[in-house]
């Protein structure tokens, strides 16, 4: 029998820039700096947070998560999108960012108007090749979560991603962990 | 077969409040006033609001159901949980409240510090009884509920619950809304 509990992580509205935007937004040479690890190998939260602007309103203190990566792309929640003023915003894995929508970002040396990058992100499970093999799964497979408790529900839709780079974790956003009632550190079991 | 299709209302935070309470709040023979008639029979959104008051932060304009309860409840989302100070706020049907949170309530003619009322609203289905029959359910049954869709998944225990005063109709809170990728008037399949 493969295994089935993960490990789910929940994650806030967050950026990640490129190296050119992060000049931009706050200054040339300007390197982030890390306050904290993520379980995903290399990845940490910086200390700097940015605004993001869409068509009748803004969002504060939006997190960096680093390093930079080859494209800026901002994470918002579902709860978010009223509140920036944008109607529909589409649910995109991370990095794939066709028909994602425009935003402004703020930073303190200058702002930036992006053509595309924000999305509501998939839910997702990051697996190792190891792991992917216990779990009998394949990367790109979708597959269901199920959360357990009051607020019980079961996911579905959710990609599994495998790679060396990947450490074995769950990833849901707040409006997802709030309305299955869990927190980070919560267990789902994998349902096919 | 039973029918399964049901309509979804996504509610935001609110209150309910006793005769006694809106009187303290607004002053004395206040009458709340009708802005919206909701689909349960007799049920409005009045034009008022409070401040709902936790440990450690407020919640501003958070609107008024009318009419008058015997006993003054608040149903917040789990997201409001963290701004109130509240570390674990309890699921509960409306009106069943033991266990149910204290909390304060400000009105523009008094304050009132509650012993109990502060709840997460069970998700929930309204049944008249031709319709309970319809869908074959009863009264107190648990079922799950289906939503398609990019954030397809499906809500476990949703409870029914069946009289002359309901009319057919899903009541999810924003964050299972919003996890679920749909609005008020989406529809939802029984599952059982």
């Amino acid at each position: 029998m493969p295994e089935t509990r993960v490990i789910i992580d929940l994650s806030n509205r967050h950026i990640h820039l490129s190296t050119e935007d992060l000049a931009v937004l706050f200054g040339p040479s300007y390197s982030l700096t890390k306050t904290k690890e993520l379980l995903q190998p290399g990845q940490f939260a910086a200390a700097e947070t940015v605004a993001i602007v869409g068509p009748k309103g803004r969002l504060d203190g939006v997190r960096i998560l680093g390093p930079t990566r080859p494209e800026t792309q901002c994470e918002v929640l579902a709860s978010d999108v009223f509140r920036l003023g944008v109607t529909e915003c589409p649910i995109r894995e991370s990095g794939h960012l066709d028909g994602s929508l425009p935003f402004q970002v703020v930073g303190p040396a200058g702002t930036i108007a992006k053509t595309r990058g924000l999305i509501i992100a998939q839910r997702h499970i990051h697996f190792d090749p190891d792991n992917a093999r216990r779990y009998e799964v394949s990367d790109r497979q979708i597959v269901s979560l199920k959360v357990s408790g009051d607020r019980a529900l079961v996911f579905e839709n959710v990609v599994c991603r495998v790679g060396p780079a990947h450490f074995l974790e769950c990833h849901l956003d707040f409006d997802e962990g709030n309305a299955a009632g869990i927190r980070s550190g919560s267990y789902g079991e994998i349902v096919k």
